[in-house]
């Protein structure tokens, strides 16, 4: 299998690009093994083509950057020297073709680059780093199981605190607090628990009140653990619920069911999301599912591909992603079900496996 | 008092800036009192010179803008239409110089902007509207007074919780649920809890291990309240400890209360470190105060100025900064003690009020 510098270098020989400049710390890590956080200081992997690649870091760096850093040319600047006349050295004369993340690097940044470089043309290559992340390697899905792995821990912890008078946020912090001991670098967004009438809101915030018998309650959490994100919802009964919380509940749980026994290569991402819909709608509940279906996971908790109904880009083995169909219904509450999915070459592997079917929990 | 859109414009004036757009969320909120997140969606600020500011706002915000802003004149765009098109036919003919901030757009978004707008000059603005930002008005001192209270009570609430056994992680799971439960709308940063030779270290992460008699225990941490940042270290002694470990908590409260006696407007900010350095070195510690004093603090928890030895910009009435020396020996443990101040027309306004006297709690 090819490295992923090789597979950039490629990129580079195919649109006659003369030179590569990563700043972003996740791709500087996806392409060199070195994770690192820089805060305002400049590091950079610079490739050439026909020539290794180099590595650029903070001096303070140095020693963790080569202990980690598959590329082992390594120039370093300290806080009182310039990193961009460090770059102007390495790059060769003649470069006229300069591939930039355009769409993370600032203006700022990138004048200085153009003055210490001088490129004729800067052309983006957000495009084929978001082309290489979207095929997760046999390493990369590792990294995600560990990472379903603990969040799924996590949920299982926070569940046993639900019991008369518990809030949301002290759920939250009850949570958060296991990803950090069963060790998450942290979570990978906003944890949200939700209880009765706020489930019914997409994009709640947890609040204080106490949770109470009879009500849905939320939770959708997730973690980042060795550079990778998970991401999970699931939805449980506090206490007996009424015939129509219940009804929503496997109405939901049914739309799960049937996207993933969609997912296979090949399939379109709009036929995922349609198969949920479609028999969300045909139970009556349409207008109360209005968020698409999922999105991709990785690197980052929400990245390529976007599962809606417009995305007719077809599915390939190594694709990560969500399937988090929901039911949303003012003063009766929500349900959502979220699993993370890898497509596979002949189907499909669902990385989460905490149980669906409805739970009594608490009280 | 001039608003600052008029400030603004006064800057427009004397540089013959032809029109502006802000994109920044935090710099439209400091603007126009409109807080918003719009995620990776367009949001805009625009200012022409001799014409009233507009706002362009994704459609779904419409309402909230418009309850918030002062700028009354409000453009949306659906998620189906193209910003840079609203933005290109609110854009005057003849804008020769168009101000932006930056250091905070991508470049992505820049060649979009410079397509639909083809000024002749893209020029910064970053830096008048930090210079705007450094000196705090008293609507943003009562602001600041008011994340300082919240960090306050969490702090107070979350030694009360020091007790045999606890660990690190479980103390700060109890600060950030604290932060949220008295109304904050997050940590300003990682919530740090430090004890025995972690609290040597100037950035430690907080572990599972539990805490124990005769160690010294560091909490820093702040909090984002209605837009504003508040941000305070103490440390405290677990049981007895040792006659050196009290010696430097003395030395560091001591530099703590020379810098904050050095504090008045026209002093330059270098002076302020070196009263707190010197009194260290004096004191037989210098090379354990590995960092700057401190930072300026406003709608974001690290902003202008650095308080560093060799700041020679002046103090000026209306500024808000930290001032936390520090003294971190290897395997005796460490001592920081932060405030936040606010500089005033003859002196100094300490906005942090926790007492500061060597505490010995739990156990």
């Amino acid at each position: 299998m090819k490295t992923r510098i090789e597979q950039l270098t490629n990129y580079m020989d195919q649109r006659a690009i003369d030179a590569v400049l990563i700043t972003m710390p996740k791709h500087v890590y996806y392409l060199t093994d070195y994770a690192s956080d820089p805060h305002e200081r400049f590091l950079g992997l610079l490739m050439v083509r026909g020539a290794e690649p180099q590595l650029i870091v903070p001096a303070l760096d140095f020693e963790a950057a080569q202990a980690a850093s598959s590329v082992k040319s390594i120039h370093t600047h300290t806080d009182t020297e310039n990193p961009y006349e460090v770059l102007s050295k390495l790059m060769p004369t003649g470069i006229r073709t300069l591939g930039l993340e355009k769409e993370y690097m600032t203006v700022s940044r990138f004048e200085a680059i153009s003055q210490a470089v001088g490129a004729a043309v800067y052309t983006e290559i957000d495009e084929p780093l978001r082309e290489m992340r979207v095929i997760k390697t046999p390493d990369e899905v590792v990294r995600m199981k560990h990472a379903v792995r603990i969040i799924e821990d996590v949920l299982r912890a926070g569940i046993a605190q639900v019991k008369p008078g518990v809030t949301e946020i002290e759920l939250v912090a009850e949570l958060e607090y296991q990803m950090k001991k069963l060790g998450a670098s942290g979570p990978s967004f906003s944890t949200m628990v939700l209880a009765g009438e706020k489930s019914a809101l997409p994009h709640g915030v947890p609040g204080s009140r106490a949770i109470r018998e009879g009500e849905l309650l939320l939770f959708d959490l997730g973690v980042y653990a060795d550079g990778y994100a998970s991401d999970i919802t699931r939805t449980f009964a506090v206490g007996d619920i009424s015939v129509e919380q219940a009804k929503i509940y496997q109405t939901v749980l049914q739309a799960n069911q049937l996207a993933i026994e969609a997912t296979s290569p090949n399939a379109t991402l709009a036929s995922l999301d349609q198969a949920a819909r479609e028999h969300i709608t045909a139970a009556g509940y349409g207008p109360y599912f209005m968020h698409r279906l999922g999105h991709g996971l990785g690197m980052d908790v929400h990245e390529y591909p976007s599962v809606h109904s417009q995305n007719q880009d077809l599915l390939r083995s190594g694709m990560v992603f969500t399937i988090e169909p929901g039911i949303y219904v003012p003063s009766v509450g929500g349900v959502r079900i979220e699993d993370d999915v890898l497509v596979t070459d002949h189907g499909v592997e669902v990385l989460t496996s905490f149980p669906k079917e409805l739970t009594v929990i608490g009280f």
